[in-house]
């Protein structure tokens, strides 16, 4: 029995450049967000760019969490596919906002399945 | 300067299980599909989930490509975030297709980036 695959992408936009230039300040971020919404982590990494610019993914028991930063743009582009409960990535995705505070959020909402 | 964000969304229907049960043989695919593309892969992760079906991950420099496999379904979720050149992800999805064969492919292509 499949359940329905959600797949929110989510644009932040007007994020603090602080918060989202460096690998340890938005892992803390995320590694809460990842827990409290009840997302079963398989495995996780980070990358930092230089001069700044952080990409993080979580591959999960329900999918995958991404995000990737620009901080010059004050921008972060967020992924959230899960497998099963949809109420998780939505909720990932509310509690990244209130972690974030971005000033615009653009939100787009996709039903992913394997029933054409 | 920020070069255009290309996100290809696609759903692969129809593909022969054997392909995309387990992690080594899908590996084998992805590795040729992501350097033949010229992504520049920073990490990659697999997850083989019991008794079959596999998640696939790669961070790229260029942002970050997944697959999500189940196999009793012949069906495999593939997204291909590309920031620069949007020409590699869509080069990247047509040799995945060429490799796994699917009988039927439903693609998306979304635009992202910091500009509202």
């Amino acid at each position: 029995m499949f359940d329905m695959g959600i797949h929110v992408i989510a644009e932040l936009f007007g994020v603090d450049p602080e918060r989202i230039s460096r690998v340890d300040p938005l892992r803390r971020v995320l590694e809460k967000v990842v827990s409290r919404s009840g997302l079963r982590v398989v495995h996780s990494a980070y990358h930092q760019f230089e001069p700044r610019g952080v990409s993080g993914f979580y591959l999960l028991r329900e999918s995958h969490l991404s995000v990737h930063t620009w901080p010059e743009h004050e921008y972060v582009a967020v992924d959230i596919f899960t497998c099963g409960s949809g109420n998780a990535a939505i909720r990932a995705l509310e509690l990244l906002v209130m972690e974030l505070r971005p000033r615009y959020v653009r939100r787009k909402i996709i039903r992913r399945d394997p029933f054409e």
